[in-house]
Parts: structure tokens; C-alpha cells; sequence
């Protein structure tokens, strides 16, 4: 059982900066995430994309951005139990909440915060008959750790961004990368459409377009798939089929928390803390909703800042905390670390 | 008169990241502060603090947070009225308000928020006879202009970074510079107090410890100081008396626009859009109080971009806004500039 005094349901940039507001209050920080690294959408999606609304920066890149969270909060020493989904939730005797994820891994604190964004990334899955049969026997959505297709012969299919810079980084991994797309064009950044046709030229991938695959083979595990192009089928031997063809939001086993939900997202106070109609589970970020409420990642860094403060009471019942400024009071990290302003000297002159 | 969307008083963070999010909307803005520059506290108190609790800032400079916040709100072509105070507010038959400064500076604008920190910053005033009287005579609480000094005779009297920092510049500019101070020792950055030393040695700024100035003199202007050390008075001539004993906030003349006011702070409506007891006045940042309010400047970001959407509607009545993102639409300048993230191309490789 994992323990912690605020258990943040979401990587993306509001759940990493709660890390450093509740560290600034003395209060711990676990959080889950079923993608594969911190950042949520910034880093999955978008991670080379310009951000111009993050306030005193007039722009910055998501990836750059996830990174100068997870700096700013790493004294604070945050868990992480990456590559799970949050799946249920129940309330103990003594107030706290035990969270278990797909993966059957127990969290166990007093304050939930739901910092979700839009919801768990689900990927988009082609129709093709027996797929989901292989999910986990040859046949992934997300590419967690490209060492496992070292030496063995890849299917990719898609037609953007994730399939072109895949396909480009397994051609020095795989033994063989099929690229297969349904239309000859590609939407990608530029430089990685030129890379796949480079590397398509020197052979290191191979490309069939206008194609698609419409069949799998193997007994327990993937060994083959069906390529039709052009109303002829042809059977293409692989170890791994990984269809990219994108990844939708979806609010996932959370709505089924007894949350009040609206508009697939939860109803939370904003006249105090983003709490949820459940005392002790606050939700905050993209994942919220209330009147004005605007979907922006700075909104998420207020939310969770206010968030903090009711976490603290409920973690300490009676005891008062006076806001102290860091510019003035500096930080203690978990670590033992210490940062501080350059302090005034009283020196005599003469 | 000065014609604008909103107008916003004081020119701190809160103030300055409201142009960029009021710009997205297409609306401009324009800024009253009483202080001489742009940013507020983080310019005039603590330029050279780094501050840790920004989002996505593990550390950053005062002065570079205004420096950066001004650069993203560029594009959008604010108006500045610096160095005078807002004064009085008159509203309009037809809605808008007109707000004056104590220079008699007119503006007009259908939306005021008010982002005055912790108010306008007044000089803490040394009790000395007649003082007030040569104000403006000769005595200065706020170095504007350094070169009104040149080739003048200066006393400034002040124990800490201000008085140590003023002197030295101020060394290189005036006649004869004399430093007068309570105590021998000195609060300020090491720098400072060192470079002070080694002046005092070169014989380029006069230094006189422990000691007050105690009398003013001359007939319509300053013309000489009494200063009094060990018991013993001496008469010293000089053209200028500018005693800098730091600045205390006030929030002013806005105490008195009908504002429902709480512990020197302006009540506002949290559960919505940051709107005062007056409809169209606003108010944003560290000057506004609500439940659980905290005074940072991360909770001023988000206060102002909600704000916004509220003066768009009230600027836009019955007109309908969509939010764009701007990492998926760009941003347009006033001033005809365009940012957009570069765009994914579609294209064919084989």
C-alpha cells in the first residue's frame, strides 16, 4: 500500500505543480497516471508544440514546460505510479480514501485530488476483427518502451505525427519497420515526413500506401497480418502490430466515483476550494467545471493552490497556517534541500 | 482623454499579464500607476529577489518576471499612464466610467479592474519640521529622474538598499553626495554596502554615521540641512533632500470610490468573474479579498483571465465567444504580428 497525505489523480502540469504547493505546506504528494511519463496532454500530445498563455513566458514548448514543473517540484520528492489508470475509489473508517488502479496498485490517502484534464487518453482502435484478442500479445497502442521491439519486425499503421516519428526511431531499433498508411499523404511535421522518406528510399522502412490492414494471425500471440492494397490482400509475417491513430480523451472509471458530473467534467466549489460533492476529493484543472470556468493550464495552477490550503486543514485539523512568501521565506525541500533569496547584510561602513 | 477597453490600475503582474488574455480577446488596454515604471512591487521593492512560487518557474527574478510579462503583452499595444495616482472615478450615462489622476490625466473605459497590489506605495516620511513644505522643493521621497541631480548636491538619508544603491548611481551623477545615516551599520546587499565603502574611501560620497538630519532650510527651496550627530549640530548646504526610508502601501484614494471594502482589501464576487459591488469595476490580484484568498501572484493570473471574459461580455453584448487555444490558433497582434506553432504539413512520401 502506497501512502501519502495528497494523492493526485493526473501528471499533467496542474497535478506537477501541486507537488510544489503542497511541499510548500509540509504535505506529501503521490501521483497516478495511466500514461507512461508526467505531463499529461503536454507531453504526450504536443511536447514540441508553443505554449503563448503560460503567464511570463511569451512562449514556451509543453515539453519544456513538463520539465520545469517536475524541476520545480522535485525537492518535494513526488511518487509516481505511471502507466496505470485510477479505477476505484472507497472511503475507509478513519476518513481516507484507498485508490487501486488497473494494475491492482493501492494508494491510500486522506486528500484525492482529481487533476485528470480531459480524462484518461484512450487510443483510437481500427475495426479490425479480433484485435482487442491480441491487446498485450503483440499488438500495442502506446509505444511505453521501445527496447522491447529490439530485433523483431514491426506493423506500424497511421498517418500523422506519432507513426512518422515511430516509425523513424524503431528503423534503428526494429529488425524490420512496415509503415502502412490508407492514404499516400501523410499530416506530420515536415522534417519527420522528409526522414520517413529518406528512410524509405535507403530501405530501413517499408512503406505501403494507399494500404490497410484488415486481418491478424498467430496462435496465443501476433505473427502475421492481412495488407490490402488496392482490393488485393497480401499476408505480411511481424511480431508486432501498433496502430497509432491517436488517443481521445475519455473521464473513464472516475465517473463512476459518485462525483457530481456535468458536461463530462466535475462539478466542484469554486466559491472556496475545488472541492467535489465528496468531502476530502477535490478535482481541479481541465477535469472541473463550474460557472466561468475556463479550461487553461493557468486556471489549473490557481485551483491547486487553493486546493492545498483546504488539504492542509484536513490533514491538520486545528492547527493555523499563515501563508509565508517564498521570495521572503525560501523553501525546505523533503530532500533536505534549501533555496533562499540572498539575504540583506548589516555591516558597518565606516 | 485617454480612450480605452479596460482600464486597469496599477501595473504590477496581475495588471500586466491582464493586457496579453483582455489582448486574445481582442480588447486593449491601458495602465495607471503611480509608480514611475511598470511592475509594480517586483520592480520598485524587489527587482533582484528571485521568486520560486511562479508555475513553471523554479526560480525567477522579479525584474525578469515584469520584463517577460511585458514582452507577452506587447503584440497588444498597452497604453501606460505612469507616476500619477488614480484619483477619482465618475461614472457615465452611458455606462463607462471616467477615472482622473491626481496630475488630472483624464481616462475613459466601459471596464476598470483594479490590480493595485497591496495599494499605492507611500514613501515612509522621516518627522522632520516644515518637511512636507519643500516637497517637490528640493525634497524627493522617489528617485524618478537621476538627472535633475547632475552637477546638484544631494543628501540622502536611509540605512538600507535604496539609500546604499542611490548613492553610488547617484555618485557618478551629482556634484557631492553625502550620505547620512541613524546607525554605523548598514542593511543591504553585501555589494552594495562594499561599493559604499570604497567610495566613502575615495572621498566620493560623503558618509556621516551615526547621525539625523534634523532641520530644513531655505527660502522656497532647500538650500541646506541641519545634521545632527553626537548631540552636535552642523549646518551642511545643499540643493536636494531625499530621505528613502523605504515605501509602505496604502490603498489610497480607490478607499474612497464606494467600494465595499474588508481588511483594506475590495470585496469581490469569487464565484464568478472577480466583479466589485459595482457593476463594470472589477478588481484583481493582491487588492481584492474573498473567501480563502491568497495574496500570490499565480491566484492574480488566473483572477485576471476570468475577469476578462466577463469585460468581454459587458463590451460585447449578446455577441458570443468561443475559447480558441492559443497553441492551436495563434495569436494576432494589435500591431499586425502573427505567432502560430508551426503548422503539420500534409504530404505525400512515396
Amino acid at each position: 500500500m502506497i501512502k501519502t497525505d495528497i494523492l493526485i489523480i493526473g501528471a499533467g502540469p496542474t497535478g506537477l505543480f501541486t507537488v510544489f504547493e503542497a511541499g510548500l505546506l509540509k504535505l506529501k504528494c503521490h501521483l497516478i497516471d495511466a500514461l507512461p511519463q508526467p505531463g499529461g496532454q503536454c507531453s504526450e500530445i504536443y511536447p514540441k508544440k508553443p505554449i503563448y498563455d503560460i503567464p511570463g513566458f511569451p512562449e514556451i514548448l509543453a515539453g519544456d514546460l513538463t520539465k520545469n514543473l517536475l524541476e520545480q517540484g522535485k525537492q518535494f520528492e513526488p511518487g509516481f505510479t505511471l502507466g496505470e489508470r485510477a479505477e476505484t475509489i472507497e472511503k475507509q473508517e478513519d476518513g481516507s480514501f484507498i485508490v487501486t488502479t488497473n494494475k491492482g496498485t493501492k494508494h491510500q490517502a486522506p486528500v484525492v485530488a482529481i487533476a485528470g484534464g480531459l480524462g484518461s487518453f484512450e487510443p483510437r482502435k481500427p475495426s479490425i476483427e479480433g484485435l482487442t484478442d491480441y491487446e498485450d500479445k503483440g499488438v500495442e497502442y502506446i509505444i511505453k518502451d521501445p527496447e522491447i521491439y529490439r530485433n523483431k519486425r514491426v506493423v506500424i499503421s497511421g498517418g500523422g505525427d506519432s507513426a512518422l516519428d515511430w516509425s523513424i526511431f524503431l528503423s534503428d531499433v526494429a529488425s524490420e519497420v512496415t509503415l502502412i498508411h490508407r492514404r499516400n499523404e501523410f499530416r506530420g511535421a515536415l522534417d519527420s515526413v522528409e526522414k520517413v522518406r529518406e528512410l524509405t528510399l535507403l530501405n530501413k522502412i517499408n512503406l505501403i500506401t494507399p494500404a490497410e490492414v484488415t486481418g491478424l494471425h498467430g496462435d496465443g500471440k501476433i505473427e502475421a497480418v492481412t495488407v490490402t492494397k488496392d482490393g488485393e490482400e497480401t499476408v505480411l509475417e511481424t511480431d508486432h502490430f501498433i496502430p497509432l491513430f491517436g488517443l481521445s480523451p475519455k473521464l473513464g472509471p472516475i465517473g463512476n466515483w459518485g462525483l457530481e458530473i456535468e458536461k463530462n467534467a466535475i462539478k466542484v466549489d469554486n466559491s472556496l476550494n475545488y472541492q467535489t460533492n465528496i468531502p476530502g476529493i477535490f478535482a481541479i484543472g481541465d477535469v472541473n467545471t463550474y460557472p466561468e470556468k475556463l479550461k487553461l493550464i493557468l486556471c489549473g495552477f490557481h485551483e491547486a493552490t487553493l486546493m492545498c490550503q483546504a488539504a492542509y486543514r484536513i490533514i491538520n485539523p486545528g492547527k493555523k497556517y499563515v501563508l509565508k512568501y517564498t521570495t521572503v521565506s525560501g523553501i525546505d525541500g523533503f530532500d533536505g534541500s534549501r533555496k533562499e533569496a540572498p539575504k540583506a547584510v548589516v555591516q558597518s561602513i565606516s
